[in-house]
């Protein structure tokens, strides 16, 4: 289209975009329109002179992705969307309410939205994903972030830029909305371009520095973007705060402050309403929408993948959890394109070397850097990918805040942490995961597995692999007894009922390394003539309520927890509020203080799981009987 | 000293820091000793010819800060300070063994280590906060911190990057052994400096590369950023892993590798001891550790702060529990200077600002980083300082990792989150905390409070203050009474009987805002003739357990918890595992699932833990009773 034409009806789009953007936060009463004045040029031109989609059919594979890392901005957002031809530009006016799915930050509950943003320098780790995706496929889709200038000061920001760069995405384009004002006061680096520019380019981007409302140097620098091969590009546009509206345009104290309804908000209305300019009403500039370039309607794919074959160990043969894994993904990614593997440098001590070395094409390193590892992994699932990152459990508090927007996504990320627990031994508490399972628990819809021996493990890869939405497997540093056949089955949600008689005093919950510690405290007992009955709880999350409670009315209306875990979230809690109104009482054997280098096994009793303490415990609840 | 004397002893020491690290590991069975090996000569240097601190004294506050931010060198660590004099090197041989403070990764157990690190990434974080604190307490002393390579792929290295460029911290000088391996593979970056060189200069530090190897080229550095101004200095050092044994050299594959005892072992220290060279035996060279500048004696001050004055706030007030918090920590800051106040960028949310306004010198912004807000907090605490963080309480889940490392350096940080759960309306589930109970809770060593009104608030920021370790606060986003006279008081581990009678049919423990909704409860049972017993659980770690029991015996057994934050974790959980033992039921309301944008009380309602949520739970369990 001739620029002459485009340009102005592009200013119109910019011009109505932030019209809605005030009209929608003022009815809501909340909101955040001055950040969406200022990047709405950059938004008009993205999706109206630049982005190949369908408005009506946003998760066709091969459509340009965009993602808001500045969530706050969502209504431009949804007013970009709309203006698209997505849904009815009356629904912009129930921003915010609890019927509409238009929240306060983007999520997908929207179909236009992969991933949920409003936690600052996760969208551009979840973009770095959909642009990882787009190689998987072989599709030529590119996509878009756009970043608030505030935002770079967070470091998952930088472990996206380096991970950009040495995967050579070109594909990706960032736009950088740098308006000079944070919440609370100027950001870092106010309008100092410099700043921003040095940063991109010293971490191998592309950076292009443009006036954010300049409609045509927008355009010439996707171009520029797009025609940039072997790096990504990084867009940095000067804007303002506000931009055009006259009292509040580049103000501090205006952040997340919608217009008061009524004579506040109609000034400024009437001041951008005089901002339109004329175009041709019947040529295509009166209707960008209608000439949105759409990207081939290639069919959704439904992959239907053969089961993996089955696992393949001899019982009592002994084998750490954490190698099975490797091996269990391995086998999982030979029959199903869709898995890929993430690491932060760990695979060979998480095995999942063993995964790059099948499919070295859908394995992706991030070096040490667990935020962007997950952050993409949520983008990657969130265009059809199945992901599966892994590190050391410990390490994954890293990326708590993406653990949890994990859960806000509802994306079908597989997280893996090895290393569980004092039983690492020497290596000493940074290196011991013991609020894991509280932190993968919390989420009300995380998975939650944690097998003991090698074919629970593979099993449960394909059983998480396959239940949609976020899941958490927990995996071990020691090598432990195979103890399982291999056609054994674990659904989601069940348990193993591994020693049971008629005589059992309790039943002794165990799961990962403390089931091994629960049947050698079955073997003491039993020498002196006490029975008690074991279980491994290999499904935390959903957890197998009635069967905790068979077992314990069974024996006495005891359990008792022993778990290599802080007590607070992990297995003790779980069985706890499973069995809350069933009138058992739980016993907890966990870790309750900080712990410290030595032996496995030394810790496993100084910290008080190991069998001793499991045969202790049941003789002092026998001497209370 | 002269350095044809200096330069020679200080390779020896290298050396014989080598052989202790190779010998040490060897006996453990276990470690790192080829990442100390490529940092031996800057340990060296910056022990025996660079440090101004007491070997008997780590804790002088005029001592110079060495934080090993690559804690996985632990090895040579111990080694410097045992050749320093700290203890005798005949310890070294019990590295790893559960007996000894020389754990594989350092910690604070040891008198001359100021903050756990084995959690890469954090070093640098905290080692910003001891270098805030020397101006904090007008100390000279300057803070070294030693990071690896691959470390730098962690955003948080960026995070600390820019505050120290932005505070303009020409105190703290930065070392990074470039040995080009990392656990996996080669580094992001191999031996390529410049890629080292140009990120460091982009953020604003002076960088300054050198052959790791090169005593005087190190010594020369490290002068040149004693007499940098205005910037802190980062010395990137070429190294080699394994440096001084040939058969490691460079070599993929002996990461986190011990050489075996016996042949291997002896093989390589024989290598290394022939690389001594002659120094005078008479001389200063003899012994370096003699020669080291100690700072002057000054006395270890004990402060001793008269109390703030009580709050002044009056019966039924409506005030934010976060306002109160900034009302509370500004006033505690002016009767201590130890009190400082960090900010990610949300001074005017979580009114840490007030506290900006009181003390500007004591207060630190961060911009939009969380995890060198709490990295920096653990560095100031470790020296002195009692820092408070606060942020949104969800954006705290992105330094869980940092909170996790807290909790094992066992350092006095005390953090706040505001903006818990549903209550916070509008924004959304990005904004809403409702696992930040968990992840504080999980940590065995962390105070956990969670006020419900201003007078609360400001008791509890004076006890959590002065309680030795890290703590918690939670507070809320709305408005709500003050219910408590300014001369209440309340303990750690207390809990406040609201409502009782005699006739209570069951105990409703709230807390936060969920203490208002327990006595609208309250007030609509009464009048349908029910009475319930309704407590402010507003210590959660420590919790009062008896307390607790007691009421549950007096209300027909019966505890209903109610919570503003997920079932796992938080209150609920708290309640039922210290009244595990006392057969009591623990009814739980909380928010079971992802909740989503809307007014504040529709979401209470509609997530199940309002008013009339709590008075049916009263109905169900009467009409079971």
């Amino acid at each position: 289209m001739d620029r002459a034409i485009l340009l102005p009806a592009l200013k119109n789009i910019a011009t109505r975009l932030r019209i809605d953007s005030i009209r929608s936060t003022s009815e809501a009463g909340s909101g955040h329109p001055t950040s969406c004045m200022s990047m709405a040029d950059l938004a008009a031109a993205l999706f109206f002179a630049e982005m190949r989609f369908d408005p009506k059919d946003p998760h066709n594979p091969d459509a340009d992705r965009f993602v808001l890392s500045k969530g706050h901005a969502a209504p431009i957002l949804y007013a970009a969307w709309a203006e698209a031809g997505a849904f009815a530009r009356e629904e912009l006016l129930k921003l915010r309410t609890i019927g509409s799915d238009l929240e306060g930050h983007p999520t997908p509950r929207l179909p236009f939205v992969d991933v949920a943003t409003g936690s600052l320098g996760q969208g551009i780790c979840a973009a770095i994903g959909t642009a990882l995706n787009a190689r998987r496929i072989r599709s030529s889709y590119r996509t878009y972030v756009l970043l608030g200038d505030g935002e770079t000061a967070e470091g998952s920001v930088w472990e996206a830029a380096d991970v950009g760069s040495l995967d050579a995405l070109d594909n990706l384009c960032g736009l950088t909305d740098v308006n000079g004002l944070g919440q609370s006061r100027a950001t870092m680096w106010s309008h100092d371009m410099d700043q921003f520019a040095r940063r991109w380019r010293a971490f191998g981007w592309h950076a292009i520095v443009i006036d954010g409302h300049d409609m045509g140097a927008i355009l010439d620098a996707l171009a520029e973007a797009r025609a940039t091969k072997g790096q990504p590009t990084m867009i940095l546009a000067r804007t303002i705060k506000g931009k055009g509206v006259s009292f509040v345009e580049g103000k501090d104290g205006w952040h997340g402050k919608a217009f008061k309804k009524g004579e506040e908000m109609d000034r400024a209305i009437a001041e951008l309403e005089k901002q339109f300019v004329p175009v041709p009403a019947d040529g295509p500039a009166a209707n960008l929408a209608a000439h949105i370039e759409k990207p081939a309607a290639r069919p959704h794919a439904v992959e239907s993948p053969k089961p993996p074959a089955p696992p393949a160990y001899t019982l009592g043969d002994l084998v750490a959890t954490r190698e099975a894994y490797g091996t269990a993904i391995a086998k999982l990614g030979d029959v199903d394109s869709r898995i890929v593997a993430l690491d932060a440098d760990v695979k060979n001590s998480t095995f999942s070397d063993k995964f790059e070395k099948a499919h070295p094409d859908r394995f992706f390193e991030n070096f040490i850097a667990e935020q962007v590892m997950v952050g993409s992994a949520m983008g990657l699932a969130a265009r059809g990918a199945i992901p599966f990152p892994s590190t050391f459990a410990c390490f994954l508090t890293r990326a708590a805040d993406f653990v949890r927007m994990a859960a806000i996504s509802n994306v079908n990320v597989k997280l893996a942490g090895s290393h569980a627990g004092v039983s690492i031994g020497e290596d000493g508490p940074s290196q011991m995961a013991l609020e894991d399972l509280a932190m993968f628990r919390a989420e009300p819809n995380y998975a939650v597995v944690y097998p003991c021996d090698a074919v629970s493990t593979e099993r449960l890869i394909a059983e998480i692999a396959y239940h949609p939405g976020p899941a958490y497997m927990r995996t071990s540093r020691p090598k432990t007894a195979v103890i399982y056949g291999n056609d054994e089955r674990f659904p989601l949600g069940g348990l193993k009922v591994l020693r049971q008689s008629a005589n059992d005093v309790a039943t002794v919950v165990g799961a990962g390394v403390t089931v091994f510690e629960a049947l050698a405290a079955y073997d003491q007992l039993k020498a002196t003539g006490t029975a008690i009955r074991v279980i491994d709880l290999y499904s935390l999350s959903p957890i197998d309520r009635d069967g905790l409670v068979a077992a314990a009315k069974a024996t006495r209306g005891t359990l008792i927890t022993v778990e290599d875990h802080y007590p607070v979230g992990g297995v003790g809690d779980a069985v706890a509020a499973a069995v809350a109104d069933a009138g058992v009482t739980v016993h907890r054997l966990a870790v309750r203080e900080i712990p410290r280098s030595g032996k496995p096994e030394e810790l496993l009793d100084r910290f008080g799981i190991s069998a001793k303490h499991i045969v202790q415990q049941v003789q002092e609840i026998q001497g209370v009987q």
